[in-house]
């Protein structure tokens, strides 16, 4: 049999176009119907491809995690000091991208949040996923520490775990209506912690 | 007509079954018929009662922020200091209640996660809820001013936004997987902060 039409289906576009549902709207409330009618697919076809939503989500969660740890290496390599690089991560989590982008959060976060760790499989990328994070925010916390512009009384990877933590706080508080200023204040006690 | 049997729906009973549901699950993943078989009551009778399932879930946040309310202002009532009663409540928002408890979070703060504002009701919900809470941090943070434990650099308001957002943060991270080790090493950095 001869195929008459040329395959348009993109799977990169429909991953990105399932992850921006699943960041947007969270795991339970995106429906099947939503992923189908986003992505362009069958719903056999999405059980052919992604074995169905669960495993679907899974490539979501990894496709967003490789992407925030590029876009975050590729920043501190271009900052000025660690310092500098872990007070604006701590602003850009929540202000830069502006309304839509800032009240959706983090995948990662929100998944952890909407799970707690219910189902293992989930838990374990979000583990991995987090540690991904934190191993930058430890690199940029060495070299603060070496610079002499964070205390060195704790260790790095606490310091790194703190900013996690800080990370995540900031974004429940901004998708609860916090406005920039308080994120702003909020960010400057937060940085007391490091000196 | 002369009822043959008692009443034996208890409200009270009824709301809290309805609260736990949601605390554990969120709202989206609580179906009707968790509720229903939850609270012991018929479609019916839930629909004539509560008008429906956001009704319900708002009454169950009111509830949820009048009890966490009242608890902390007993704590604050009997603290030997501002201090100790500010690391307490970020170690215990995280460690004392165990397993499930601390797995599933705030009610407020997962449903802020969960909404982001979409619902303008509950937004304004979440709102005034972590508003109440933040004004128990502000008099916590003015007692430990007062004796000099907590920095007068800042704000007593601007200090309690910082220790909201970092009670977020840390329940965001447990859910995550942080260990109770993790929770002390960040709340001890966090600490640092209000010195």
């Amino acid at each position: 049999m001869i195929s008459g039409r040329p395959l348009e289906y993109d799977p990169d576009a429909a991953l990105d176009a399932a992850m921006q549902l699943f960041w947007e709207q969270g795991y339970e409330a995106t429906s099947m119907s939503d992923l189908l009618q986003a992505m362009g697919l069958s719903k056999s076809s999405l059980y052919q491809r992604f074995s169905g939503k669960k495993e679907l989500f899974l490539q979501c969660m990894a496709r967003y995690t490789e992407r925030v740890g590029t876009r975050l290496r590729g920043r501190l390599d271009q900052a000025d000091s660690g310092r500098e690089f872990i007070r604006e991560l701590l602003l850009h989590a929540v202000i830069e991208a502006g309304g839509t982008e800032c009240r959706r959060g983090c995948l990662l976060m929100n998944t952890a949040s909407e799970f707690a760790q219910q189902d293992p499989e989930i838990a374990s990328r979000v583990v991995s996923g987090f540690e991904g994070l934190r191993a930058i925010l430890r690199q940029a916390v060495k070299w603060g520490q070496g610079e002499g512009e964070i205390t060195s009384d704790q260790e790095a990877d606490a310091l790194a775990g703190y900013l996690m933590s800080t990370i995540a706080g900031l974004k429940t508080v901004v998708k609860g209506g916090a406005s920039e200023r308080q994120v702003r204040e909020i960010v400057e006690i937060a940085l007391r912690a490091l000196r």
